[in-house]
């Protein structure tokens, strides 16, 4: 192993109190609230294939499309988070849940492999007659999916050999061959289910596979172009216009700017990530480099939500990011952190661990409510009070994408290769790895991402000589830290984001790492043109906002924070089981003396007030009131 | 005559400048350039009712739904607008193109009178089995409005024969009697249009349908309930899930809260003050007065523009005014002013002329292009520069509205009673009245709306008293008058926004009336979270908004108007035949040096930069470019 690879989850104990305590809620309610929920909304009847079809749930839509076509990548979806439960403790009742899952599927089953649900009931003759829309390859990525997590999870295979069976059925299908189908998904998703296929099994062809489904993307003649032609309609009558929507206007490496609907790109650019490592193809990393640019330069919003746009679940122009109709798909941000983690072992650059991290506390957290059984779709920025938490969704997608980036978060904390460990994120986990051919029991100890004071112990069998590397957040100024003691030149120490270390460790080492986590007031780009005049506060990795429930007195919208008023860090002991809040001197524009008036040429009067905010992932959970991030600068 | 009536835009010639612009842009290229859109877009063939029927141009949406419903309103709409347009001068081709379409409609008339090409054509059983959705008397009401006008206009009365007999039809088809239906639009317009015909011949049974359609709407059992269950339909499963969309959730005189549809409500609202005054309904004029007060304290742009919603095309919450993604649909200013205007006449309150000059100057006139042949649907506050003024619509209702109301403009300026004359909106026009049953001749000169100075001679044919009053309008401070040079008591004068001069008056007599105006800041409530620390800009009657093509240097939204900034007023004869431009000192945040950064927590450099203003009502008639009337104050 000469690279740094991710350290799995079920080797990474989290032992921090903040991420077992989502870990637990997730184990405990949403897991299984989750089977009640696709148990309630058909979901799971539609796997039993029940004859006669019973009426649509939800009905086609003008462009007659339904969201019950992909039901099965839900189920997916589900195995795979309840699969990584099963991972941290085993519980009979989920994995009897699961088997009677697979023994529907493996009813499902064509015997030709064949296995979704909705074409095998309600249009048997369509199979892959339209890839463009109908998320067939998605949803068997997602089966795949899950079907790895369970055999991972109890050793069991025979949802993996159903599902490798379908692959095979897909690989006849698809590919470059006379009587094989040029396609590729709509929805892509498959790509990075099939590498996860082949670093499993070591089966090339799997690879082989996602590597045609990437390269064939965009390619002239236009795939579903022919498609809708032999479906008897216009290719210019897809509803979204522009095959930007599914990032297959173009080659892959031909784009140069992140276009369409956001999940689609996050996933699409995770796989070529993917295969970048997999084939060391540079022509593929260097595309997601250029695209990674594109994103984080002008498209990500501070809480990392990705895609302004309810029409395409996308992105649109550049600097185009309001706040109050955000999209901000809770997935896409999900999906970001699997493209960042796979650019960050591309190369060990800070930068890809920074959005990682920003990702993974504002925007995937965002989406999964206190309770565990609530969620956020979008992932507005601002609100009159009106968005709020649901318990499902028409389209669940992002239920379960919290839950199983929740149920597997260890496995972004540490990376490990031959002579190095590499630690990402903080906030307390223990795990042991191999250095230099030595067993090292490593344990992070920090109140992070509320504190940036961070222990890290480094425990090997016989003392040995490997380098540790500390991701030094992009955010963090005045850093010191020290080995046993001994204080270290920072400033030399680090490349990249990361303080490097390369020494004999011997057991009992340490080192502490001080992450300053000041209050800061963070501005945004100019032409981002919602947010002149306005501010956001942060504190270490956190985005904060401002919540009614904090601060009665109206909407917080009518909060100004002085340009000069100090921003006061204060510990709550009494909030969500302890966090930090920030408070500052603020002013209130007043209705009180506006009698009926909705216009007039006196300014409103301005009250003397104070401003508490909180962390975004905390938002919209004690009721629904108003909310916003960027505040008026006075 | 013993209260006030408008005096026709027939008796009213347009003198000055501003609104000759107007009107000649609407005749010259206004009304032959939408005819060549309706045949165009196939709305004239359909009067054809050609067989077989030509498949949908707008094919039917997930509600089953297709404007093409209602394209034969588009015809009676344009009728009306080119009627007007010849009562200012005849034009036998205008004439001709009006009979063509008349000897379409003829042949279409049923033997029984209906007459509706939708339905004739199309789903000839299907008559009246869906009010709720498919404007059939709505359809009607603006056919009316368009033979009433075109009767006129030329006194050739085939159309209004046509119509009549329709009426006719209808009058049997609704009521309460039985076998009739106790039916009403789903989109009111029908109502106005009978109080129109009414008011033309005098019928009284014209008022009394209006009136059946108003009072029995909202009513229980609900008629759309019924209606839909008919059809085979859940009343349940009615697309706007609430009859607040067409205001009929309740019975009107219930209604205390703006709610639904904006056109739909504005239209309402306009009939129920027309019957008020024509049946001295006086419960029928306080319902229009809780709902005007409800509109005009929470609900109404600064624009006047009504309705922030795409969803319904109407009104959400009390203060929901985004700035860009307003909807504020070009119809519901326009519908406004006709609401305004019968409230006027209710109760003389310069209130209502406040509000309807407001919506003239900066709702309506801003959906016609300066050069007469583009459009605004909606009306945001605020453009990135993606917002355009098109050709023509999907649904064209806005072309129509704009051209008929400029084409009539001249009926909003005076009105006059038996003693009393009354100027309402100033800006060069003559008349003549009859006052104390003496002829009386009027001329009112201003530059007005760019500026206050208004001088109005009076010229009995012999010297009469009688009553002469004149808006003083409720942003007009420091107003000064007088007559024949002797200045006027205007504080004891001025009773509800009009200044009330009785006296005896004899050809030569003029009174001078200096409404000043400065340019003025205006702030919003507070509780309108998209402006809290924003400034708009007026003069007069005019809306002033910052547009990047006389601010160049990056998006508008980066400039910040300092708080002391000094707003000076600046005549420009090289901009659109002569405007005022209001222009200050402002600030203007810089991108220069934020290289590839998103945020940062630097604040952006602020650069001393220069804000240029333009009336609202004329941007984007320079190409695209940001454009912003609430600017971020410094």
């Amino acid at each position: 192993m000469n690279e740094l690879k991710p350290v799995r989850f079920v080797d990474v104990a989290l032992e921090g109190q903040f991420w077992r305590e989502r870990l637990e809620t997730v184990l405990t309610h949403t897991i299984p609230s989750q089977h009640v929920q696709l148990g309630k909304h058909g979901i799971l009847e539609s796997l039993t294939l029940p004859e006669p079809p019973p009426p649509l749930r939800f009905p086609r839509n003008q462009h007659n499309f339904t969201v019950q076509v992909f039901w099965d990548s839900d189920v997916g979806k589900w195995i795979e988070a309840a699969s990584y439960a099963l991972s941290h403790r085993r519980d009979a009742d989920v994995e009897a849940k699961i088997e009677a899952i697979i023994d529907d599927l493996e009813k499902a089953q064509a015997p030709d492999g064949y296995l979704n649900c909705w074409y095998l009931q309600r249009e048997p003759d369509k199979r892959w007659t339209n890839l463009r829309d109908n998320h067939e390859l998605y949803n068997l990525g997602h089966l795949l999916e899950g079907a790895i997590a369970y055999f991972l999870a109890t050793g069991r295979r025979r949802l993996l050999d159903i599902l490798e069976r379908y692959v095979e059925h897909v690989r006849e299908t698809f590919g470059p061959n006379p009587g094989q189908k040029r396609g590729y998904c709509g929805h892509q998703e498959i790509e990075l289910a099939l590498v996860k296929l082949y670093r499993l099994t070591g089966a090339r062809k799997h690879l082989d596979l996602a590597a045609y489904f990437i390269n064939e993307r965009g390619s002239q003649p236009h795939y579903f172009d022919q498609e809708a032609i032999a479906r008897g309609e216009k290719p210019k009558d897809f509803w979204a216009k522009s095959y930007e929507y599914n990032q297959s206007h173009k080659p892959v490496r031909e784009q140069t700017k992140v276009v369409g609907h956001a999940v689609r790109a996050m996933y699409m650019f995770s796989a070529m990530a993917d295969l970048a490592a997999e084939l060391d193809d540079k022509s593929l990393k260097r595309t997601c480099e250029v695209l990674w640019s594109d994103v984080i330069s002008s498209k990500i919003y501070i809480t990392s939500g990705l895609g302004p746009a309810a029409a395409n679940e996308g992105f649109t122009e550049d600097y185009d990011l309001p706040n109050d109709t955000a999209y901000a798909e809770t997935c896409a941000s999900v999906a970001l952190i699997f493209w960042a983690q796979r650019m960050l072992h591309l190369d060990l650059d800070g930068r890809y661990a920074d959005v990682m991290e920003q990702a993974l506390f504002n925007g995937a957290l965002t989406g999964l409510s206190r309770d565990g059984e609530h969620y956020f779709y979008s992932n507005p920025l601002d609100s009159d009070g009106r968005h709020s938490r649901w318990a499902w969704h028409t389209c669940p997608c992002c239920t379960m994408n919290a839950s199983r980036l929740i149920a597997s978060v260890g496995g972004y904390f540490v990376s490990a290769s031959n002579d190095t460990v590499a630690f990402h994120l903080y906030g307390g986990i223990s795990t042991t790895v191999t250095a230099a051919g030595t067993k090292v029991f490593l344990r992070e100890t920090s109140a992070y991402p509320f504190s940036g004071s961070v222990k890290i112990e480094i425990g090997p069998e016989s003392p040995t000589e490997f380098t540790v590397k500390l991701r030094v957040p992009g955010w963090a100024k005045g850093v010191s830290a020290s080995i046993n003691g001994e204080p270290v030149d920072v400033k030399a120490a680090v490349t990249n984001g990361y303080l490097s270390i390369t020494r004999s460790w011997r057991a009992g080492d340490s080192i502490e790492l001080d992450l300053p986590m000041p209050a800061e007031r963070v501005y945004a780009h100019p032409a981002v043109k919602e947010n002149v005049g306005r501010v956001a506060l942060k504190r270490g990795p956190l985005v904060y906002c401002v919540e009614e429930v904090d601060n009665p007195g109206g909407r917080v919208q009518q909060l100004q924070l002085p340009r000069n008023a100090e921003v006061a860090v204060k510990s709550r002991g009494d909030l969500f089981d302890g966090i930090v809040t920030l408070t500052a001197s603020a002013e209130r524009v007043e209705a009180k003396d506006w009698a009926n008036n909705l216009y007039r040429t006196t300014p409103p009067a301005r009250i003397e007030s104070e401003l508490t905010a909180l962390p975004y992932y905390l938002w919209n959970n004690r009721g629904g009131c108003s909310m916003q991030v960027w505040i008026c600068e006075a």
